[in-house]
């Protein structure tokens, strides 16, 4: 097991695109600015997706801009589709990470692409990476998403998202993520599912696991990916956010905890717990009324825990 | 890695302890049954502590002549010390456990006896235990409690753990249980103090954890459990309660997102999940207004899950 785990906040993305309100460009640049200096180095800051969808990320340009500035930063966007990329590229962002539905009825409820459909996407928008300069290029990442669990299929076989995870490699993508989009996911599927993608795509390529806690299990699940080399956890401050195109589907693992746990268990974040407490101010200013989940925020750190890592 | 995993329900003491109203005794009855009958095999149904102290406990002797009547039902009771063994063992109860605070100030705050009063005690019931008639001793469980950290100490060495429930099966209790009062345990902790423990006493006598879900680790750390031959985790309905001695520190793992985590990793527990949903009814009605907590109750399994276990 490595002993230096990342944090990827999702939570300017998957959390504010899952409410209806829209948080001030002012507001999400303090949080984003707050959660680096707290020691976060990977911000999921924003996602291009038409602005008459999601208002709420119609200022993801201008974020990207600002993110870019923050010293240590990786800077990462959603992009629905080749467009999304184009503006994603443009923007400068260092990371890009498409949402590739297992479930192709998800797939197609979703964004109206089935899976071939999809994979010519990943295809067309890898060819455009590879074309920039050196230097230039995005890092970039497919999601696996409802790779636990669709609420529209139910579970979706293993061997359907080995085969789907080797296109997306085979496409020209960099890296692959699993994702429990509906929150269906537990920790013997975790391992299983983990250790098979890996096996057939090679183990470098997939780092990451996007998480949700729709059903309690989240950091259950953490533990799992830990153990099968996972180093890289998606998560929301104040578990924020979701999916808004899986009914009941809600509920992003939350930093707070997240972080704790790991620190707690003696792996390195980076990430200053105390810190944190700051940025969820920030939230809870700048969205007066909107749940905000976590138990360590409640309860507290343990009687002689250390705050800060190493 | 077994694949029969035990729930001991411990909401009728551990949950109605820790809060001010008392339930009546037929809805206790009515819960006890109705969990008995959606297939939990093992119920800490009360406590024979003083009903000047806990008078939501005055009825266990009646609790226990009346669980003892449901088939398969392991009817488990806490007793603080000799004279509440007594009561348990005058009531036929089939397992007692006895709580033994790693942390010596909070032993000494709690029950006004330290480590080597408490040793004398388990002694004592122990032989108590041993001159009863074959057939009729109960179990008798030493509860490690404050073992993951003390409110007051801070975090307990590994070593005292070690040595002290030595003491306690040299003293003659027929097993050890790990239990995380303050909710202060970690997945790595656990690996660590189950491995530490069982290899100083056998491994067949820690076969239980108490969890609590206080910093909302709690199923996590059942998965390191799991992974170190735990084959028995404590649980409440609807989390209810957790430890009125320790401030802060509240909250049981919930029955019903257990359960759901074990039969989903293809653990089988022998619970109709469903059927669990009637008894967080029951006691819904028995104390309206008290917070019920859990994630699977609102969320609902998954779909495609299979509801019943094997």
């Amino acid at each position: 097991m490595t002993t230096h785990i990342r944090i990827s906040e999702v939570g300017p993305r998957d959390g504010l695109q899952s409410i209806s309100r829209v948080m001030s460009t002012d507001a999400k640049k303090a949080w984003i600015a707050a959660e680096a200096a707290a020691g976060v180095t990977e911000i999921e800051v924003g996602s291009f997706v038409p602005p008459s969808l999601l208002p709420q990320m119609a200022d993801t340009a201008e974020i990207v801009a600002f993110a870019k500035t923050l010293p240590g930063l990786d800077v990462a966007v959603l992009v629905p589709n080749l467009k999304g990329a184009e503006r994603a590229i443009k923007a400068g962002a260092h990371k890009m990470s498409i949402p590739f539905s297992m479930s192709e009825s998800h797939s197609i409820r979703n964004v109206r692409k089935d899976h071939a459909a999809m994979v010519e996407q990943i295809a067309a928008i890898a060819a455009m990476v590879a074309a920039l300069p050196e230097g230039q290029r995005p890092h970039f990442e497919v999601g696996l998403s409802t790779a636990f669990g669709c609420t529209i299929e139910g579970p979706i076989p293993d061997d359907q998202i080995v085969r789907l995870a080797e296109q997306a490699i085979a496409a020209g993508a960099a890296e692959v993520c699993l994702s429990d989009t509906t929150g269906y996911a537990n920790p013997a599927q975790v391992r299983r599912l983990v250790r098979a993608v890996k096996a057939a795509v090679g183990a470098d390529r997939l780092n990451t696991l996007h998480l949700h806690n729709t059903r309690g299990l989240g950091l259950a699940n953490v533990v799992a990916g830990l153990e099968e080399g996972i180093t890289t956890f998606d998560s929301s401050m104040g578990g924020l956010g979701g999916c808004p195109f899986a009914p009941g589907a809600s509920g992003n693992i939350v930093t707070e905890d997240l972080v704790f746990m790991l620190e707690a268990m003696g792996l390195h974040t980076g990430i200053d717990i105390a810190r944190l407490g700051d940025v969820r101010q920030i939230i809870a200013d700048a969205l007066p009324g909107e749940p905000l989940y976590g138990f360590v925020p409640d309860a507290g750190v343990p009687l002689g825990f250390e705050r800060v890592a190493a």
